[in-house]
């Protein structure tokens, strides 16, 4: 009972946990971390569960692209901000639907839609190798197919002088400035993403996971909020990717490779930012 | 134990599902697809329950269009957007009473509002076609005396030249586009509503329908951000209808069929969707 | 079990029901309507929990004015809108506030910080006479000093140029639109209070209240958003009248009665809507 | 079951507590007043938990600074500020950013993430001393940390110019209104936390800090919204600190000493109302 609470406690400190220092960092009996996943799991192919979950992820992928890059042409072809939901409400668009699909895909494929995030898991040995390649590959074609209609409804002339959603590094910065924004803004969405789902969380209190789509999404919007007027936002190298090949101009392809390097980058600091410093588990004891 | 924590998992992976491919796809024990509603159930109808129902949806779809309808006659009566809450808060306005209402009437009726949903719930045989031919009949009455109230507010003058909140295809769209706008709108939307209230989460984990109405809204919230500038968003046809009947002008009446023709493909699509795809109920065993 | 989860059901309806119309409409056997509270009850006046909510329902009205003036100076002494948080940002004010001190005081006072609910509640047998004036009075002095502190900020000219954020009806809309907004107005908040607050849904899923301030502070953005341009919104007669004495000008008092009858007529309407409609109360068999 | 639903009831009043004023306020048999606690727990310096919260407060501030900074920048940097995510969206950007930290960081260190939270609640004796005074620190760090971040990405003469987020009183505002914002500002954050995270609220139903993020978000949230005209709003020292040391220019020191003093006492303030009034813990008798 009380250490279910624990975890929930905001403004006030754990007082229980006392381990000297270097040693094992957690003894809280009701936690166990589940084993890491294979690289390979070749049970896997056979099961529909795992098609099934591909197919989540595609679809997901699909809308969150559809919903957005329409979102981002309804600003772009009006001339004054002002008679469109505008740049905040660009950042809701992309907020908003991670946050509707987390919530609906996450009971059957863990509800990535974002290679990022499936990379930063991927390092935390949350889900095999096979696995991560092939939400990957599903998240890119549903970003290419969302990107795809767009196009379709805003004719080929105009999705083109809009800009097409492309994620480029805007003027007056640097590529340096842009690989960083990338780098931090995809740090906030994993770290969140490693922290609402953290196992030790829900093994305490399996109620707290209930909310997680919602700082997920938050997160997501936040960043948009922040790094729209510096690279428009990727975070997100199926977003990045499937715009960039819908508009194929040059200009977005030369700064595509920050759209890939900088998330990667980030995930991976969230990855051991939170299982080393948060969780330990390195030092930890194996039960 | 294991079984319930499985579906609210974020970014991990179900490895306990493992059947071969096209044999019955889900085996979880504590999980029981309820049974499709009959057709035509005589019984319903000497019920109180049913009436209170049908009059919950009629009151909820009255104050859905007079706020929203409201909200955009707000806006559209000011020259200069900047002093009024804008298109994103007329946004705000739909997603938010569907958030409100639908959290409202969850208990009653089963929070509808929308003949589309209820089309997607009878195609998935939630509920006999009685129940859903009268809560669309209760749903469009509701709408027209909503949109009527907003009216009598404005003055009919100046409601007429807002436009009333009619939806039609915006200039420089083609009915096709417009009408794949409603068909993914709805899917959107419907798609969210097969999501969060799938029996098969709710007999895994009864917390999380709690958080339902929230995706649920900002699934409407979203499409509007999308699709405002295409169509206006209709994704709801007792909405268009509504509206239409107390606008009554041609051109809004030319383009009506498609937020009708539109919301109910996409129901059925997200209907077939998470039956076929999500839940496999055609290849599941019956126990 | 089955009945615990059947309040909570999304697009779902409920079979199980099945009473002859025109009987008792509710036969759920774990489900106990509370007794109607007693219109004097003498020992309340010597508890301190008694005075204790008083103090929190005056602190409560006094944050709540102290902010959302606050905001409405802040746009409203910008010549351009766009360089404020808008006409939406006062809606977010209003709804947001609402939705932090409901839940903040609900355990407290039950979070009322309105004269309306109060007295929708009261209709209602949800409290005492007593404890309803009580709480009336100890919200309009909190009204009154929150206005009173914001003019203390702003100075006492630029506060009356401003308008000091008084509810008026605005030019363009009769007396009558007024009034029938505050009343629909009204209506939508304290439908939403009761349906969040429902003692059915308390009985049988104890949960769902957690997200009850979420709806109601909606309730209170969707109709700022939608109303705003007609009165200014009140749908609280405590906002109304301490901005009313703290601006102090005739065309404010002349319209005052609209911000008192308009939402008590609303919170009638609801409460009658609620226990008649919905809960069936009179036609119930006492068990 | 009667106590453990008593404290979610809204709209509802607590006819159980009776007790003669003046004497012990509280009487509920499942609640139990954590021991206060004490100034200095040389244990804590040696466990390892005491240094990862540590850390994490500083993670947690350094991206705080980072996003919200940065949006700032991005608003100031645009002529107009409709194509930016405008004043509204540096609300969100400050609010939305409290709320995911703290639902990431409280069950790491309590998700303080602000100088002024931890002095409230080490005067409700919920915190050592040491750990005041540790969590300040790394809090002041980080925020410098993040302001220096954005300083790199925009370069030193942009965000010169443009201000750089820093906190001062506005022109037409006079230091004492500066400093009376600065205090119920802090006061409706710090009342906030309080509320969301009290011991007697936990005990009856664990629930319900699932949502305390929430209010403590949009607390932050609301209180830009009124006070951005009038200092930039700190309610925060760390954040005030983090941008005078990057900014660093004498106008912005001159007021500096408003960004503490203000927040500091109305911490105090919510403290004091929050064990005096409301939990009345000087008057209860020890069980």
């Amino acid at each position: 009972m009380e250490g279910k609470e624990e975890d929930v406690k905001l403004g006030a400190n754990k007082f229980s946990e006392r381990q000297p220092i270097g040693t094992s960092a957690q003894t809280d009996k009701d936690y166990k971390e589940p084993p890491p996943a294979p690289l390979f799991e070749p049970g896997e192919l056979k099961s529909w569960s795992f098609y099934r979950a591909g197919i989540a992820e595609f679809m997901a992928t699909f809308l969150f692209l559809y919903i957005t890059i329409l979102t981002v042409m309804g600003v772009s072809q009006s001339k004054t901000k002002c008679t469109t939901v505008g740049i905040q409400g660009i950042a809701w668009a992309f907020g908003g639907m991670i946050f509707a699909l987390v919530y609906c895909t996450a009971g059957i494929s863990g509800g990535h839609i974002n290679p990022a995030v499936t990379f930063g898991l991927l390092l935390a040995r949350k889900l095999s190798l096979t696995r991560a390649v092939f939400y990957m590959v599903m998240q890119c074609l549903g970003a290419v197919c969302g990107a795809g209609v767009v196009k379709g409804f805003q004719g080929n002339s105009r999705y083109q002088m809009l800009g097409g959603g492309a994620n480029v590094v805007a003027h007056g910065y640097t590529k340096g400035s842009g690989l960083g924004a990338e780098i931090i803004g995809t740090f906030v969405l994993v770290y969140t993403v490693f922290s609402a789902t953290d196992a030790k969380r829900n093994a305490r209190d399996s109620h707290v996971p209930i909310l997680a789509p919602l700082p997920i999404g938050f997160a997501v919007f936040l960043v948009h909020l922040a790094t729209i007027p510096i690279t428009g936002t990727g975070i997100n190298p199926a977003r990045s990717l499937g715009v960039a090949i819908i508009y194929n101009r040059d200009h977005a392809w030369d700064d595509h490779w920050i759209f890939w390097v900088g998330p990667f980058i980030g995930a991976a600091l969230a990855a051991i930012y939170h299982q080393i410093i948060i969780r330990a588990i390195p030092f930890k004891t194996r039960a």
